[in-house]
């Protein structure tokens, strides 16, 4: 079978720093164009426009979208429209109800649409997932806490409306824990942080349910080390999933820990889902962040200044 | 067939105004028992408490929650796990996520669940839809304003966290939205006025998208009479749907008019869906109040003061 055909869109950051190093690690793509209205990249097809490159590259098979959430809904309809396979960045999109738009416009098509979220592909994920799903769990605790001007400097998007706030990092321990815990996940209450000169939360607290309570603590006002973890209280003792799901202990005891390999992963699950004809598109981590905007307590907090 | 042997939880005014003469008048439905904290019910069985009537009721088939959606989850789950049909005032639940949850209990369960949106039933409401079926639709604007003071006094719930603020009765507008315009409804913006001192808008502004731009404007602070109005700018005239639905007029005339029966038509759906098997749980009014949340620019105005 030939590679397939797949063009990216945004060549920013996360572009350049973690899917073009994954997309030349994955067997069976090929990297055949890019639209990208700042930037160009050598040996493939380049276009400022997305419009442009579908109507261009016959050939292209398959598109992933590493642009901001907001305005993200018309390229991803177009990419489907064109027949396109679509693979999106996490967050899927801005709004729940334009994604259930772009659902059903796979499904009519058979088209193939990937909502990733990368940090379940993290190294010890899996381990500690199969590891809960034998063990009664108590209580589970995320502590997500790292320096906003450090990791997302200059980043004004993620303060304006839409932007998530501190649920732009959040929403990965979101995505770790529905995809490790046995039971679903229910929002019960939210606390959100907001600066008075800002319309997205730099921290927010979280009491939800999966059968036994769980509590998060998300903070962008951490100073010095991150701290991406996620603790389980078991009657096996206590698990953490720490490093962002890097490693995963039980009582202090390694019992996984890797080198993270998200989008190399990522890459490689499109791939698969394409050549199956199935889709992946689990919008239960968003659907808890929404559910966070909806019924959390605001509080106003000192203005925050990049 | 015998009739369908009903209990209600919550004897508040909605039910004592709508939910007991539409029960009345529905043929093949029974009004058996009552859970209510506050109230008693001649004629039926009552408790204070749902798991007491649900563990005491063997004849009890189908139950109708007519709480506040804020804590409505758990009694929702009860009457799923003993087995009973579930009809739920709207809006359906505070989340989406606990929604998922019921609706998953429910499919498990093969037992009916019905999400109502009593507005949808209003007396005009299905003329303007197949009205509009025909049509090239240009815009869509909501005008939904009525004074707080007035059809909310002392409902303290409505401004707390969870509680929607103008979102309560505007949502009435968006079920009536999605199910009149021929295509589906995405959010792409939202002006949320949020008074100092609660945690819910008192106005809102929104834009949408249904292959043609959609407007609304939702506003507490009305004063003098109420305007509940969806107006429709089409290639065959200005067609406005008011009176909260019971009215259809295009460039003026009357096309459609009557005495509003909403909930003797949500129960009769109800019985009709238990009898052949069907689930009714069309959450996308929710899901655009959600977006409007997640995605919304939030604007403090001056206190309310009930």
């Amino acid at each position: 079978m030939s590679d397939l055909s797949l063009a990216i869109v945004g060549l920013g950051t996360i572009a350049r720093a973690q899917h073009l190093p994954a997309i030349a690690a994955t067997e069976g793509i090929t990297l055949t164009a890019v639209a990208s209205r700042n930037a160009r990249l050598d040996g493939v097809s380049n276009y400022t426009e997305i419009e442009e490159l579908l109507e261009s590259e016959d050939d292209v098979q398959a598109v992933s979208l590493c642009t901001p959430p907001q305005g993200r809904f018309e390229q991803a309809m177009a990419v489907l429209r064109a027949d396109c396979h679509l693979m999106l960045e996490k967050p899927p999109g801005a709004t729940l109800s334009e994604l259930e738009l772009l659902a059903a416009e796979a499904n009519a098509r058979s088209l193939t649409i990937f909502a990733t979220w990368h940090s379940r592909e993290a190294a010890a994920v899996d381990q500690a997932r199969d590891w809960l799903a034998d063990r009664n769990i108590h209580a589970t605790h995320i502590d997500w806490a790292e320096d906003v001007r450090k990791w997302h400097p200059g980043q004004d998007w993620i303060w304006q409306p839409g932007g998530l706030g501190v649920f732009d990092p959040g929403i990965n321990a979101l995505s770790i824990l529905t995809k490790v815990l046995p039971d679903p996940v229910r929002l019960t209450g939210a606390d959100l942080h907001i600066p008075e000169n800002r319309q997205t939360p730099i921290a927010a607290e979280l009491t939800m349910d999966a059968g036994h309570p769980v509590t998060a603590r998300l903070d962008w006002r951490q100073q010095g080390a991150e701290l991406w973890q996620i603790s389980f209280d078991t009657d096996a003792g206590v698990a953490v999933l720490d490093q962002g799901g890097a490693r995963f202990t039980v009582d202090g005891e390694t019992v996984a820990q890797g080198e993270n390999a998200e989008y190399a992963r990522l890459y490689a699950r499109f791939r698969d889902l394409v050549s199956t004809g199935d889709s992946d598109l689990d919008l239960s981590p968003l659907r808890l962040v929404a559910d966070a905007f909806l019924t959390g307590h605001h509080h106003t907090v000192p203005a925050f200044l990049d």
